[in-house]
């Protein structure tokens, strides 16, 4: 049975695509479709969907190149440009197959094509699911500047389908990992001891998800679902992150600039990969257990030190944050009880001195 | 007496900007200002503007070239990145000062930076005092295509100086003069009526304002306040342009074609120039009494013959109209009462003969 969620005036279905999405499209009257997916999606998911879904694969598609470093103002010329070539027009519903940037960059081009047509979010990467497809954020890059152009507006609905966790290589998956361990710290205990214990792995995607039924498939299932309620109570109680909002981004001040900064290197870190980091590192400067973190992570994550040399550009970075007002550097992180916060506004000292003692700490 | 309109959270001001401006500023609480001009309001507006509202003249001004072939995304970037440059927070206020294209494109930009900073509308001509800075509706033209890419969201307030008229080149009054026209078509009878007068003119700007309380100043005033209150009407009934809202576009279907096309010859219409054409052909489209709109309008505006070797181009640029659905054009036109309309789907023949129609009528 799939599981509904109502994080505003729209629904999150988690489950088999077959089960909710078709339902969901016959009480609509769209006056025209189209899907936006990238190169793998388009590969990978695009043929599950038709066959769950039973839409016709003669549905327009417009692609994207895949990868953080297209989610810009270029991809957003090439869709807006195919939405012109395919006289899209008000009454229209754009589908967006795909992880994060799919979704933000898909979702921030329907909302600002002729002032916002309907989109919905069908997310295929354990972060899309958990997080990124959830609560109406959209947007992309701007000089390297993560999520600098961007406007708040709900999808029309969300289908997550575990089934497409297999498509995905095991970097991905785990980039994914990184915000259900935020979302396990922020808000669920139980969710967080069950990461904690013993023999806990993230299984590589080919183990994923058997099919529906198999107890991987199950297992994915509940722990989506305990990931997802943690990020839609904190998206139904404030929207527009006027408060507790913050919260989800604990690890991603110092994680944003990590991701932006290694974006450009040959050796980019995914966007979990960069949280995780700044999980340990913004816990640290909070004063909260960063080991007790740093235990679980490692055991995910690859150990990647961070140069001090870098340390400056990373300042520079974290001082671009959307968080930030009055020239301050804000963060929130966890507070002693589920769903409540700290505010911190961190020195550019204290900020290096946290990074230094992730470099520090030793590998379990 | 500076006189308020409440269209939605947030209200116009009309009157002398220094009884309005200062008083509003001082109840809030931002943490950044910038100013955004285009080099003409640069040059004549933003010394009057922070003569009367006492600003610092240090205050950041970010400039963009004037005139609607740069309602774009190329300034839209150019604003982006001035934003960046000046650190720009979420707890900005961006104040626009000019006419059209600097409310939509700034506003534009500040909706979508940070997913959204407070702006206000400064509109320095009549076309945007009447009409484009009120409403919420922000964007950019793409690939010709008028306000292709947009959203909507209301500004944190709007302030109309009749002051700036005097500013303007008397080519840029009439073009707001045409949008006067629509309002008192769509609601106002007696403001019709007084158009319509034997002997009244649009003065040209050097005579229009003389400054507060001068003769021409309350004229403005008066006839302002009676076309801003049936642009506000309407929008209080509808903001997000789901029914009596679409009135607003009258002459705009045909208007933005003719305005698009002419846009990329050496000999483009001015908006209120494509408009008034537009208004005389949707009402001969509608079987209603163009002659006499016609009459008032060719009192204002030049003649200016459509060829018909442009008609098939000029449907081709109906088709991408924003009210369209289901691939049939549609246009909404004042009906026999104020505020009521009637929604038409001409063919391609039918726009062709009401062409044909505006080609035939003489000079008044």
């Amino acid at each position: 049975m799939p599981h509904t969620f109502r994080p505003g005036d729209y629904s999150v279905f988690l489950g088999n695509l077959q089960d909710t999405f078709p339902a969901w499209l016959r009480e609509r009257a769209d006056s025209q479709m189209c899907l936006l997916a990238d190169e793998n999606t388009r590969l990978h998911c695009l043929p599950h969907f038709f066959e769950k879904t039973g839409l016709s694969p003669n549905t327009p598609v417009i692609e994207i190149p895949a990868g953080e470093q297209h989610k810009t103002l270029a991809s957003c010329e090439l869709i807006w440009q195919a939405m012109l070539d395919a006289r899209l027009d008000r009454q229209a519903l754009v589908i967006n197959i795909g992880g994060g940037v799919i979704g933000d960059t898909g979702g921030f081009c329907a909302a600002t094509w002729k002032r916002g047509v309907d989109f919905v979010q069908v997310p295929t990467t354990l972060l899309s699911m958990t997080d990124a497809a959830i609560g109406g954020k959209l947007g992309i890059d701007f000089q390297g500047i993560k999520n600098t152009i961007g406007v708040f507006r709900n999808p029309a609905a969300v289908f997550a389908d575990p089934d497409f966790l297999q498509t995905l290589p095991e970097r991905e998956l785990l980039s994914g990992f990184a915000e259900v361990i935020k979302h396990a710290l922020i808000g669920d205990p139980a969710l967080w001891q069950r990461i904690c214990a013993t023999g806990f792995q993230v299984r590589p995607a080919r183990h994923a998800c058997d099919g529906p039924g198999s107890p991987s498939y199950n297992g994915w299932l509940e722990i989506l679902r305990a990931s997802i309620a943690v990020k839609v109570k904190i998206v139904q109680d404030d929207p527009f992150e006027k408060g507790l909002r913050a919260l989800l981004n604990f690890g991603h001040t110092i994680g944003h600039a990590l991701e932006s900064y290694f974006m450009k290197t040959d050796d980019p870190l995914t966007h979990g990969e960069a949280i995780a980091i700044g999980m340990i590192c913004e816990t640290a400067l909070s004063g909260g257990d960063a080991e007790a973190i740093a235990a679980v992570i490692r055991r995910h994550f690859p150990n990647r030190p961070i140069p001090p040399a870098i340390f400056p550009a990373l300042w520079d970075l974290i001082q671009q944050d959307k968080k930030n007002a009055a020239g301050k550097v804000r963060m929130a992180i966890p507070g002693s009880e589920p769903f409540r916060m700290q505010l911190l506004e961190p020195t550019r000292e204290e900020v290096e001195q946290c990074l230094i003692f992730y470099n520090g700490i030793k590998s379990v």
